[in-house]
């Protein structure tokens, strides 16, 4: 049979979220955000994050991400970030295009994540060389990571104060927040602001959504001329009570966080289960949605055959990356276990 | 009753497209553009204008714009366009943001047009002060214009030839290409390549779509890394078959013609009726779906009074504008013009 | 005998300065500005401008231009000044450059000057659209204009004025600064910081330095980081002390206003001579060094046969310019005018 | 007695420069490059490089950096150099900044260099995810290297090699390329183009000059608008005879090796001297004018209090760098060896 587990991005949209865009599309609206929907929106956000908020919906994490670098790093500033985040190597400079120019200082980091102390070092090391050093201005942390862990609140604290102390903001990628917030079964105002955070990319797309972000701002002055950023980045969504309403669903009656833990529990079968099996090595802790073994050619070519689809890792010979989503089959996992089984017994 | 004018993206989503986003929504499929839908789009695009070419699908007009002006425009460079032009007057910068700094030549011509003998004389004053000036490297014209008005092949082509002697590359705005199309009744080829247009920033949401554009090159020299360009501005779409499912109903049985042919016939509907209220002055031909009036203060409160929703013209003081759009129904039509006629008859 | 009217910025370089580099080259200095000559120039600027202020030493009047719009223009901002200025015409898109992709709202303006109802005007103008019109954060005026006059010291508290009401900051262009206040005689900070200027490019080369200028700074805020920014521009330069050394001589027993006034002399002559030949017509109040003036054809190549070079305006034929220099001497003042008083008469 | 060891663009201006100065500074030429000087000095430039090519004078090594790569490197490039290249650390993000939002693939490597091997794998590297990651454009190599090695004929030939072969340009900052041409006893053709080298940042100012560089392009192709780039970015000197004249005084008799041979010959001895010295480490060959050491804490200490100037390295404790320059007395060398033989004695 087969299954995709390439990316959580592939597929498709939630029927709450389908249902929602339906529901919005009786009768014209006002345009560039100025309607009811993406009013009452960030009420909403208010609630779930239990504070005031600016919420900028968007449409792309990458936008996202770019606009937080940008309203906190002026050309000649710097972004701490660790060397595997998605905007380090995935986004083709769009922080950096954002800003004007700015850097990233891209540090290594057990598991995906960033620690304090090397956190500390780099700002030290930039303070060296006055005018002649980019100045680092935000720290950008992933949650959850590309990795598939997640930071322990105690971990995000740490970071946020070594941060805040150097006169940093900090940004959190949630392309998978909601799979974060499950796995450490904390409120989203724990894991984010009261931990330190200021702004957060909050992703819907990858799990349920049709293409729905928003950034998340909550400290007012931060949020400053946010919506020009946005207007000039080619960001503002003319019709924009539709991107409105896929976060207006998937935040309703905690849909995110449903689908989310289905994914996560997906994941934690498939992780227990791939643990029988000799010939794959689970590379880092599965606290989300994301697995990444190392496998033999074997291995990989035989699931290919069999209809499975997953990524090779970008670099990493021999990793491969597997990803549950919101719509993952319990008999997909168990497909895909069965036939590494055999597989492997072969 | 009254009825709402503001403008065409305010209109909902067509029911096709509404279909097709359904329709696409079923099971996985690869990200990024690496789909199905996405692959046949070109195809599609090829066949509806007549010549092979690059379709990179885009959610926004702005963004569309901004990354034709940054292929073609260093940051030194300078596009010429209208100074009432979308681009110049509303995108908040964007063009001279994705550009890195380039500057917009914004001239004046008679009913939102660009003229030949202006162009040419733009391009001959640049030359003149050599490495102190911005290049003149594009030529941008927006079809229909930001006034409703329609360039005419011969206009099209005089103006590509000035352009392009001077060997500047030509960009069509085309948030409003269908209703041109329609109103010109031509075909798409002619009004565009065969006229010597490279680019076109293809416009689907203002007429029908929920968020869907399409940047169309016909060169494939000024395609190279276009796609970079569109990641690094954070607007390759995930989950781009929603976007490629909508353009590809959009196109498909001429729906596109058929939805700005509506909108255009309304226009024509209420001109004609308006040039029967004395209180009334039409300040520019119609030609394809607004309207942009000079009227008392008086029509203009007694209209809104009546529920019928309009934009006044920024800085022009007793200017309105009037858009249909292809839900625009008849009965609207002729109750704006019935409450007009009462209005002005007091 | 001929002489060059062409530009001050041909002429050498006064032999002050020319020893005070001589001075400077004796022995190590530290590098990057870290050495005791620049040290001390904050202070004689200080002096000279009885305030407190920032000083950042710079080889290029551009440079300094262009920094200072970045450090009060975000790529979303604007920066309103006269059409004709400089920045505007002449610096190749430094500004939008610098300051990632802003614009600059070029009003018209008599004499080349701005005045405070159309800035008001173009201010409240793009108040009307929200996020989607880039937003003006920064005044800038030329002192002395492009055209050789001399704003008032009320004109500029006006302008200032209606600026700062909007929330913006007020840069002066004074690559001619020395010409304009010896012109209107008042102190510098009278026509800067007490007239609500709040950052001054201050330029030396075109009267008498060899490389050197000066972005002054009044506001301690806005001169936040401007270090970096120049450094990130590659204007922070090693040797600085040959810099700073040069502005030291030029301010050192007011050389500056010395050399300024005897450049306004020269024009203020040759304006009175000129004013004697009926084929010349004056263009402008000549207030400072520049003198524009119309005149036949066969007047124009009368004096260039005779060796006199200058300069015709780009764009308005039959307009030419003329302008002296610190070292501009009474004989080729009367030189020329002798010769257009025989061209005339033929 | 003591001596500045600090950096060699803490030395004063060579004599013969200072003439120049002197000389260029009869009577007016004229501005932006447009005098006799700045045309002859092409020629000067072709006869050394053996080469047609472009010169475009300039008064930063940062400026010719962050230009070389703004010609070749578009927002979404990148470019590959070493991690402690200038360019990357020390320079405030103006690569980035130039080139709107590039990245920097900087790569370790053995004594400050490059290697083929590592080079080869970042540029796979980086077609593995296509547009999600930047484009690799341009290789930038460092002649003498930040720590005062010096690439091989062969060794340039072969990163150019692989740079070439991915479609990238090479380019080479040469902020201390007389150094290094001079240690390598080659003629300047062969360590450039003939190797493969596309431009060249050929830096004047830390061996005797007082600000003055030059960015080199051996590709008309590759030049093409770098005018109109350096305008913009206030890089276009309005007296550059002044510049020229400084580069032209440097080329003449061969002055530039000269210069660097008796920098280059002051840092052997030094070497030598303190291979001596058991307390002091020799971290890299010294193949130019700088020395890196490792020494007690008691040593540094000890030469300072006696007067002696040099720097610690950021970010590496008890690593400090001895610069020699054009002129370094034999006296000065010999002292600080003394000084530091009798301190280690202790």
């Amino acid at each position: 049979m087969g299954a995709n587990f390439r990316s959580d991005n592939e597929a498709p949209v939630a029927p709450e979220i389908m249902a929602a865009l339906a529901e919005a599309n009786r009768g014209p609206a006002h345009s560039y955000g100025d309607d009811g929907l993406t009013a009452r929106l960030k009420d909403l956000f208010r609630d779930v994050f239990e504070t005031d908020l600016a919420v900028f919906p968007l449409v792309s994490g990458t936008a996202a991400n770019a606009l937080a670098v940008a309203q906190a790093t002026p050309s000649y500033g710097a972004v701490i970030c660790h060397q595997d985040s998605h905007m380090h190597t995935e986004e083709c400079g769009a922080p950096e295009f954002y800003s004007g120019g700015s850097k990233l200082f891209a540090l290594g980091g057990k598991d995906g994540k960033l620690d304090a102390v090397g956190v500390r070092e780099r700002i030290a090391s930039a303070g060296q060389v006055g005018d002649h050093a980019s100045k680092p201005t935000l720290l950008s942390l992933t949650q959850a990571t590309e990795f598939g862990t997640v930071y322990s609140l105690e971990e995000i604290r740490d970071l946020a104060k070594a941060a805040h102390e150097a006169g940093m903001r900090i940004h959190m990628d949630g392309a998978r927040l909601a799979n974060a917030a499950s796995s450490l079964g904390c409120s989203p105002a724990e894991m984010t602001w009261r931990a330190g955070v200021d702004m957060v990319s909050f992703g819907a797309t990858k799990n349920g959504a049709m293409m729905a972000e928003a950034l998340l701002v909550f400290d007012p002055g931060l949020a400053n001329e946010l919506g020009r950023r946005r207007k000039q980045a080619g960001h503002l969504i003319s019709k924009m009570r539709f991107v409105s309403a896929q976060l207006e669903a998937y935040l309703a009656d905690d849909l995110w966080l449903r689908l989310a833990s289905h994914a996560n529990l997906m994941a934690r079968r498939m992780c227990e289960g791939l643990e029988e099996i000799g010939g794959v090595d689970l590379l880092y802790p599965v606290q989300s949605n994301e697995i990444f073994v190392r496998m033999d050619r074997v291995l990989c070519d035989g699931l290919r055959a069999a209809g499975f689809e997953f990524h090779g890792w970008p670099d990493r010979s021999g990793v491969y990356r597997l990803v549950t989503s919101f719509c993952t089959e319990e008999e997909e996992v168990e497909s895909i276990l069965k036939a590494l089984a055999v597989l492997d017994a072969a």
